[in-house]
């Protein structure tokens, strides 16, 4: 509890850009995030005044991040399950809890979970040896689908095979491995939703997710063409695996749509999301309020969206990263696109990396999506891929 | 220039509200607000990390706000006019500069510039004693509203008299008069805009003010009623006080409207203004990003509503002030309105203080200020005003 202001203090592990918008929605609650971080100049860093400075698998600076806060939450996976459950036997209180965010960490413990509730997921086992995934592959067909259990994201971790080459290194260098059929699969979809420990759950809709070399470029936003059948399938999905796992704050399901009309779980993330960053823009909650409003059990906002059509464009740092500054970009893009909604995270640039994302509401999808996508690549590399010239 | 990412500094004079969702609107900009705050527990020091303590009258002060800043601005109107012109002749960009900002803090200059331009104004004069009073109301009947000159706001520095009985114990007071014709008004109106160096400008829908006790409680997004003419008409006379005024950032023009059709001018601001808190949820752009927008001269954002009908309700602290927290109220409220946009600015709870702000869009403008009115209402008090109970 804040004294100044009568108002709760939520914690947040880890000073990225999630941290960041989670602050910023934190504002309008009359509230202050704490953050932890481990440097000075992270993205939430540099824009909260309550800042802990420490790493997230030191107990003591978890302990000194809670102090005093209502709650303890996450702008990433990577706190040990250990340290969190020492936290919440000396009383603090983290959402998700530990045994829910396990789903969220460890694949292996997420796919047995989904598989024993009934869940739709692609065939997978766990790997030990070469001759596990040959044995797999043997009954599934190659290639197959490697992944780390643990710590993989954007593509990372996840590796396309046709032989079993590879494993003995990957188990060798500690890599903990589970295999997968490969998906023929049509798109991807993602479900986002909030649920309080009161139970309440509050989905958004369904939204397609474009990746490129595994990184999420686009979402759009409700997911286009998809049957209010199947959108509400999806969405029931979704709450049967956040009340199973008993996740607190939000739930990110990754989903993909087979081209028999199934859709399989991919992958499980208990955080703000990637994928309903467009809510801030075009939903009337954005999620990042819903997620404090989740972890201190407030009833949860409206996620009715406000136009038909919503894109969010990821920013993703150009190669090579270009000579004009990100100052000089941001005129041109706004000169341009009068209606991009424009979120910069403050990060330094790198080729690939997520500095920002851009979006832009309206009624016609295909439209929305063009120029979103044209505004995040002008920002992360000053060139207007369409060839446009203002001159 | 923040070295860290190459994105601008503003700095901004004042910690109140204004700065706190300044602040929000600069984490998206890539930005950290730069605030000079009068006290670390004021509304925007609370939440932004880049503060500087001090006195808005104290030169040294600014200097401090203003070391590295691409522009210095404000969250209230309150700088002598002197210090800004030492801070422009020592080369920090002031905007709105301290011509332009003149309009906005001595009410006799704004009205005799807006006769001079043949602008619709309330007949006035100047007032040096009582006669002075006594002549213009022989000229133009009883009651007249006196008005300070200087320093005025929410309805304080206003007196509407039927005689000249004060007029002398207040200019014996220090207080600065003038006088005016008391105008027999329908409504008010106002309409904000924003203008950047570069003489761009960008105008949001006029809406209606409702005030009550000399205060605002609520905004009607856009004006209801308002033929497109009238519209047009009241979004030109703003475009061309701000291009003679030379303002850069936001102005407000607060206006009369009349029984006979007419609008008349009858105040000016040149900040973020109450009257455009709604477009924070209301429109494409809020204003807190378009005044950053302005006063670093990028291009302006799209003015747009995202629906057809939005209210602000102030949130205006309980008289008594109410025995339940805030936090209680706020459970309560969102969970009969999930669809309202809550700000609350961090503020102790004073009688009548202006401490946070109710958002609501959607179709139906009746319905929606219903909505908007009870939620701030019981934000206030912890009353439902329409009887209500949940049990």
């Amino acid at each position: 509890m804040d004294e100044r202001t009568g108002l709760p203090v939520v914690a947040m592990v880890g000073g990225g850009q999630l941290a960041r918008m989670t602050h910023q929605a934190a504002i309008a609650l009359g509230q202050s995030l704490r953050v932890l971080a481990l440097h000075p100049d992270e993205p939430a860093a540099m824009v909260a005044p309550d800042v802990v400075i420490g790493d997230h698998r030191d107990l003591d600076a978890l302990r000194r991040a809670a102090v005093g806060a209502e709650a303890l939450t996450f702008d990433h996976e990577h706190v040990p399950g250990e340290l969190l459950s020492r936290l919440v036997a000396e009383g603090v209180t983290v959402h998700p809890g530990p045994e829910a965010l396990l789903h969220a960490q460890d694949k292996l413990v997420m796919r047995r979970r989904l598989a024993e509730l009934g869940e739709p997921v692609p065939a997978f086992a766990p790997v030990s040896s070469a001759a596990d995934v040959d044995a797999f592959a043997a009954e599934h067909g190659w290639p197959v689908v490697l992944k780390a259990v643990r710590g993989g994201y954007d593509g990372r971790g996840v590796w396309i095979v046709g032989d079993s080459g590879i494993v003995d290194e990957l188990l060798e260098a500690g890599t903990p491995l589970m295999v997968e059929r490969r998906v023929e699969l049509v798109r991807e979809l993602a479900v986002v939703l909030a649920r309080s420990p009161f139970g309440q759950v509050a989905v958004y809709p369904a939204v397609e997710t474009v990746q490129r070399d595994g990184i999420n470029t686009e979402v759009l936003a409700p997911a286009p063409g998809l049957s209010e059948d199947a959108a509400e399938e999806v969405g029931e999905l979704a709450i049967r695996i956040a009340a199973a796992t008993g996740v607190v704050g939000l739930l990110a399901v990754e989903l993909f749509e087979t081209p028999d009309g199934r859709f399989l779980v991919n992958e499980l993330a208990m955080r703000p999301h990637n994928s309903a960053h467009w809510s801030m823009d075009g939903a009337v909650t954005g999620q990042f309020e819903q997620h404090l409003r989740a972890v201190l059990d407030y009833p949860l906002g409206s996620t009715a969206v406000l136009r038909p059509a919503c894109v969010m464009a990821n920013v993703l740092g150009g190669d090579p990263v270009p000579t004009t500054g990100p100052d000089e970009r941001l005129h041109h893009t706004f000169a341009r696109f009068p209606e991009a909604r424009v979120h910069l995270y403050g990060k330094s640039e790198r080729p690939g990396r997520k500095i920002g994302h851009v979006t832009i509401t309206g009624d016609d999808m295909d439209e929305v999506r063009r120029r979103a996508r044209l505004a995040a690549d002008h920002l992360a590399t000053g060139v207007w891929t369409d060839g446009w010239s203002a001159h």
